[in-house]
């Protein structure tokens, strides 16, 4: 991996402006310091009017920066944020059978998510999850762990030497609705384990400029009021992000209804925990009623919609036009591997299809668009995760968090257009050359994949590339 | 493109067995003659042992057969049937913005199909949609052209020539549903054309050995009932098989009731023309009355699956298992591109997705599993262009359309794992080495794209391979 070091990146730039607004600079170039952070961001720039005008004012020194140009067709865009996505399960991405929640974590996720407590085991499954999600784009994850100390340890390792943003959260896991063999032995252990997954990231990243710790009572039914008790007041310390899932399956609204009889509904659950706060990540949020959506907002809790997971797994279709017309900040999670896709655009093209699902009910308002599912992975993700002023767009002042998009050379370039076989091999989606900058970005995000992202930066450091 | 010769496949062979049941072979050897036929399938096999066994008993000498050998994890699996797709509109796979059909088909389609009137520019696109196709596996598909006979016959000759099974049908459309610009001028004159391209298909493949032509009134809207009675009478006279769609939205359902007021149902509009019979292909299918189903299954009618396209342009879902469940024969379109995707395994993918929105309704039985998705895209899509006795599975006197699946190494085979990220450009889905074959066809099935068919045969020509 390469170090940190000035850039300059040069061609075309595409992010979110708003929520349904996409803005695209050509001729641009973006100026990154060797702390990772735009420091300018210039229109009608090349290299040459580069190093002739800002370069020099800026007093950088010729060899000491790099140069990072997008080529014809190319652009820059924010890295994705993945708000929900359970690393250990890496190695189960795709196997769910016709399972739906609460058979599913017994059947295949608690056996192997148990298993890495083998830590040459986790070596192997965190590596290539923090590689290959990476390689998808994903630039900052919010990851839930395991129990296990010394294998959440080094996914926070990993991360940081990798060169991920992260959030790593032990989970929290004491109830009986777990395996004998999976789950805290008691509430105060649960809470020493997850300070020393705490201490470990404060050693490693102090200021937790790329890793965070993530306090995370993995869902209600699997957690002892005594536990989430314990868990509000060490937010309340500590003032850490909390992340947890809530109300995504029905078979879990009536085991959360039995277990908390007296508490109003599944959000008040967590509220009266003191775990709904401004810094809280709800995954799914299928099937919430409105005085729970009241709830959320007022709280200014964030919510994950995690749609690959919650059609693979039958949970539901989470109400993402009424959550945005609320007001709430919502991202996109891929829930790997309740969702079997760990990539974000495979993410966001099913947030796509999902809302037209929705629509199917009556409500054409519901779908949502191209631009909007690209803010959810990006801007709304930053939002989520507390990263708004940091990541998510490229503007001076936040970090330079991206991915270079390239799609080969488009076929109508090419001589005669008969023997372009090998280029097929470079990216699954045809550009023809006629193409708008809109349909461009279409083409990528209903069929591109992680071909098509080049290159892939984190606060400023070059973490993937495609070999040529 | 490698000519046509006798070839020896070993190693590990998966089909479908029955609707819900794979069959998975090891160490097997599939014989193949010169015309493409499999002529012996062998289990305990390998090389050694076909030279010293059957080898010499059929007479095969030495230089004049060819050996292709799966690697260990790796398999040979039928080709993939996309029994619905239109090839002039690959340019615009993934452009469809919010719309729905009737409005998607003047924005989008028809001013790109009408485009293709340029020989030069079907050329380029057709020959990409070939390729591609092949990339992901379709070893046979049912293509609709546009109105051009030079064009659709040069669709006829690329597939012919690169290799691809495949029905060619010249877009019949002569109503004032089309634009001016776009349609034919009379009953009179689209049979004709039609006429034309069935000539010329006679011409380069008597036998249609590789490549047929299929009638194709587009739909019931866009032709005069002259027309359909003309077609009607046409597949009388040839034989020929037909395609079309049918019930696909609810404005197109308006539309039909307002344009034949006299006629009960849209199922009995085609049947009324006498389109409706063993050799038509009905797509999408999807808000079709008891009734309809019922006439379907008299006319003993097949029906194009397209779930990619039903949820991209939120045209509904199609209830698979109810017409499974009346005994209909289905198969699997790719509907490109009212379907965003060239690939029958994106096809296959959104077909479990949408099967589970469909369960969401309450009834868990319409569930599709992955073996039946499968049995769907290959011998459903068999019997869907009648040619169940020629492919879809590896029986002796079946030919030989295949594709070999491959992942790469899997990751726990090597040393370390660290230094892997080669590996991964090689496969999208990770194999850890742990999974059992069940497992590792899920992980196919969900993750997997072009990278993981590393070669195609049809008729036992290979026709696609991956470039190492």
């Amino acid at each position: 991996m390469s170090p940190t070091k000035k850039s300059l990146f040069l061609g075309s730039f595409v992010h979110c402006k708003s929520l349904d607004e996409l803005e695209t600079r050509h001729d641009a170039a973006v100026f990154v310091d060797e702390h990772g952070v735009i420091v300018a961001i210039e229109q009608d720039m090349d290299l040459q009017r580069a190093k002739d005008t800002l370069i020099p004012q800026m007093g950088w020194v010729e060899g000491e920066y790099a140069v990072h140009m997008a080529k014809k067709g190319e652009f820059f865009f924010p890295g994705f944020i993945d708000t929900h996505i359970h690393a250990p399960q890496f190695p189960n991405a795709g196997i769910f059978g016709k399972s739906t929640l609460l058979d599913w974590l017994l059947k295949y996720t608690f056996p192997m998510e148990s298993s890495l407590a083998n830590l040459s085991k986790a070596q192997m499954v965190y590596n290539r999850c923090v590689k290959r999600t990476l390689s998808h784009g994903t630039t900052t994850a919010s990851y839930y762990a395991t129990i296990h100390v010394p294998a959440t340890n080094l996914l926070a390792d990993l991360c940081l030497s990798i060169g991920q943003r992260a959030f790593i959260g032990r989970c929290c896991m004491d109830s009986d609705m777990s395996p004998d063999t999976y789950r805290d032995e008691s509430p105060q252990q649960a809470i020493e384990a997850t300070k020393a997954t705490i201490s470990h990231i404060s050693s490693i990243d102090p200021s937790y400029s790329l890793v965070s710790p993530i306090l995370t009572p993995r869902f209600a039914p699997s957690c002892s009021s005594e536990l989430m008790t314990s868990l509000g007041a060490l937010h309340k310390e500590t003032d850490l992000p909390i992340q947890t899932h809530i109300s995504e399956n029905v078979g879990e609204l009536a085991l959360v209804k039995q277990l908390f009889p007296d508490i109003k509904d599944y959000t008040s659950v967590y509220d009266s925990f003191s775990l709904l706060t401004r810094k809280t990540i709800l995954a799914h949020a299928i099937h919430l009623s409105d005085d729970e959506i009241a709830l959320i907002k007022e709280r200014k809790a964030k919510i994950s919609h995690c749609p690959c997971s919650n059609s693979s797994i039958t949970s539901g279709t989470c109400k993402v036009r009424q959550l945005l017309d609320n007001g709430i900040d919502i991202g996109l999670g891929t829930d790997m591997s309740g969702g079997y896709s760990p990539s974000i655009l495979e993410a966001l093209r099913q947030a796509v299809l999902v809302s037209r699902h929705v629509a199917m009910g009556g409500d054409d308002n519901t779908k949502l668009s191209i631009e909007e599912v690209l803010y959810l992975a990006t801007r709304g993700g930053a939002k989520v995760v507390n990263l708004e002023d940091k990541i998510g767009g490229f503007d001076v002042g936040k970090e330079w968090d991206a991915q270079l998009i390239g799609f080969g050379a488009d076929i109508s370039d090419e001589e005669g257009a008969t023997d372009e076989i090998n280029q097929m091999d470079e990216s699954p989606v045809d550009m023809f050359g006629w193409e708008t900058w809109d349909d461009r970005i279409a083409k990528w995000v209903y069929n591109g994949d992680d071909r098509n992202t080049l290159a892939v930066w984190v606060k400023g450091r070059l973490v993937h590339e495609i070999r040529k």
